[in-house]
């Protein structure tokens, strides 16, 4: 299994809103279909987007408690797996996996494994660290609606500017500042832990940047931001 | 086990489609828990509604298959069926089954099982009655957004009038003719196939009726429309 | 995945009633091994046969519920299936899959995927039309123990005359007039609506003709019959 | 759970072999389903008879391996489980486990576990034993076709005397000496170890002594055969 | 369900270290099974102990990754869960759930469920949360190998004095403090943003008091630390 | 699939006791990653070893039954097979089986699969015999802490010879003869039978001899014994 390059790639479930991002979708599962059939290993972690908050909205208003709304929002996102794990036909695996063993079946096919949010308590992120960490991933992108980490917030201030690298230390300083954690919906905690103590190769990057993310999985050029251990 | 009354309930998946219906789900909800701690012995299934429509929307917009876009309607509707059982309580069956045989798992636990769609090619009605006849039901309640069968559709003719009863062939005949059908949304072929051959108890009644569910569910009264066989 | 070929085979359940047919049921499964082999992708499902519908009768006997005579079939189909899929050998996956989610995980490994029955209330036809619309087939070939379809009933019309073509929407009116239906035993309803809605090309063609059988397969040529839409 | 008695019931296969036994299957079924009722929990292996047999033979002619033919046979064993246990109806599990795990998880449910074979190279016989001692079984009943232990082999000398009770030392020795074994069908090694190693009471009786069944399960009278430790 | 009272209880892997603590564990398992049998409803969490590091230290001499050494030690907890369940007996759930849909399965048959891990990159404190929060719990104990939460570390100063309550942003500056936790081992950060969230009566108190255990189950006195939200 | 090489390997379970044998297992994992690549196909199965018995010692003293024993033995033998797995790499299935349909499941997959027990009252001798009959193994390897079979018990006749053949009865009479068994801990009788009735190719090794290990793998020389039928 030398020289075979494994990569784990998290897409935020923003990209499952509407109808008006299907372009990009299928850009996307464009990229991963080539990408496997060239060899390359994937797992792709995809998010619950607008859906998951009003499923989660509708049980709050219901009374559902706290972990329950987060497997609501978990089924949410595993639907979004079906839809991208499908679209990426043949060489993705089906059904979506809905735990860490199942997971590990599906990747043992050789196939391209597409998946949701696993348990409560812990955001598509942590799931992305968790399947990156278990098959030894030479890389793990981050595909958010950003284009990487900036020195300050981009939506506040038109002169952020996009940094190429950030030390794991600074980006975790970030997450603990919550405002900004709030904002970038980066990384948790779970998932801050396990890329430290692995020290996986981490970047970010824009999801609509198809032609970067497609870059970053090669291990060739892209636009967004590189973690330094 | 004798004397006790076994009772399938199919609820239209409007009822998640937005918050407003949460008062409803609620009463649903608390009939459900009441009955089975009276000792009745509950199914549910519950359709996708508007959010199955809209992810089916997506999906077929992303060109997916006819057999995946049945799919990922399932996945929705067992999202409703998630919010339904975690809404009904400690009396309910968790997980939502995802087959038949963890349906069977589930009902062996004496649990009210509440559930999704099971396959692609069949509606959540074919569901119902499925489960309806594995267990033996004494009645499949169809809960849906009008009263129950009418002479003419409800909703273009101000004077439809309610039917109290109608005989199976009538109600075969009405699924035939497939604009009626089509307005409706009753039953599919192979519910109607399954009710005959075991001639199952079957009522059609409005899911925002809940007294009238109430009562169809104790066999008592109920304002809807009773099958003959 | 672009120039894989993928079919699926509806075999009867005749070819496992007695040893008989040991013969036809060897040749059969090196056809399929070899077509394996060579890069087609291929899922087989077979029906219940004689054996079956003894332990239906033995069933009936004992008073059990209709959805139970149908497990009990879809459990012999499922014998046959094993039976079949271990005579295939190693390019047949095990074990035989119980459910649509369970096909979906033995069919991404790669491997021929052989099965029963999946649910009460439907046939092991309208398994083959959902396992084919999930994959996206390129061709389900309905092997039955006549040559395909004919103008009448060829066990009682010794002039009846085999159809090289049959437009869908006389096989549907065939299917609506019971008796032929009966003797036929061709294609559900279920089956009929997923076949038509996805346009999945169709052919009928004897079991017992298994040169046809590889004709079909390869999409060369066949005895039998092909379904226009 | 002090004072549950609990039984492990060893049923022959020959139960299933066809139609003119169905008498006593709903008796026995009866039987099961009335003590479990009355709080006594109880666990039914069941053979495969006659249809696994044929299946095994028509396998061998097609060349199967053996230990192919062994999972053919437990899956027929498995259809029979499956009769019985929706014959027992709703105090039983369903569906049928099929391995260790999947017993463990319908025995935790309280009802009635009904199974068939688990492994190749294994008998049922073998399978009721594992179950007995997992469960810590009060008794392990088993019912063949002739009405225990004798001192010779009955169906060849009509002066052979019922055992009243015999050591256990004494059966083994008649299992090593090996047509005895293979007229009497009784127990295999690995059944015989756990029993010993368990000490666990066991006694044959014959499955057509429905009465001496029902004594036996209750800890009282039944004509048949005590094993000694 | 009203009135039953929820108890999740996370126990130290200590208690599984060797032979000396058998006593302890017999206490243990005898307090849960009567606590159950009177009707509360319990899912107990234990820990991997000296064997998981034993494990953990083979596993990194070979050059295993991270995440799979807390895979080996995930399974070494569900060894001393299988060893507790069996402990417990009749009343208690096999086998031990190995993801959350497993645990809701096993939960869901109202006997107590005993697991250990779940997934890498959390402890089974943090499995202990997620449980609580999804059962809701009206209690989670905390039974570790010291008396609960002292003011400073009671292994290095003889005067720590254990604290009656604390404040849980006091107990979560403890955390933050990273000696301390190391320590005591008492909690993750998953873990506290759970209980943070869903405000989980939590209490604190040594696995070797089974007085204050039975107590604190209760309902009842217990010597041990209980936070305030 | 013809020209492939099917062979199982059974690994005693004594190589993961201590951290002293790590390079030995490094080799071994080392020699099945490389002949999987090769294209040979593996099964591993890996006894429990010292962890096992001080864990059944344990449970033993808690008083559980035997069965319960087994068991915890059987998922001390998962925790050693999750270990080579993961040694072994990218070529081996993951996660290990739990039955024999995973087991086939896992071997689906065209990876090496590893895995330790499967059911109480039998070895994981008799695992790795069931295992082999099934793929139609050609060769069953039993790698254990003694070169092969002796013509007296080695560890205390300094002059035992190694026999470089043995027959099956004459392996058989000496697993009769007891004592030898135990001091051997070569086979159990279910492995024996299954060896037998499907006449697998047989030899026993040193595990720690691992170029005679892969000598035996490739069908070419190595140090042990070689059973003739």
């Amino acid at each position: 299994m030398l020289g075979i390059r494994r990569v784990v790639v998290k897409l935020t479930g923003k990209l499952f809103d509407d109808r008006s991002r299907a372009g990009v979708l299928r850009e996307i599962a464009g990229v991963i279909s080539r990408k496997a059939s060239e060899g390359f290993r994937l797992a792709v972690v995809v998010g619950g987007g607008r859906r998951a908050r009003e499923y989660i909205e509708l049980g709050r208003e219901l009374g559902l408690a706290e972990g329950v709304l987060d497997m609501v929002g978990i089924e949410v996102s595993r639907v979004n797996a079906l839809l991208l794990a499908s679209l990426v036909g043949g060489v993705a695996h089906l059904p979506v996996p809905r735990s860490v063993e199942e997971f590990l079946r599906a990747w043992s096919t050789g196939r391209v494994v597409v998946l949701g949010g696993l348990q409560p308590g812990q955001s598509t992120n942590a799931v992305a660290a968790v399947v990156a960490e278990l098959v030894g991933a030479d890389l793990l992108v981050n595909a958010t609606d950003v284009a990487g980490i900036y020195d300050s917030n981009p939506k506040e201030n038109p002169n952020a500017r996009l940094l190429k690298e950030v030390r794991v230390e600074v980006l975790e300083g970030m997450l603990r500042s919550e405002e900004l954690a709030g904002l970038y919906e980066l990384f948790d905690r779970v998932a801050m832990n396990i890329v430290k103590r692995s020290r996986i190769p981490l970047v970010f990057l824009s999801a609509y940047d198809v032609k970067s993310l497609e870059g970053a999985i090669e291990g060739g050029e892209f636009t967004g931001t590189r973690v330094l251990y």
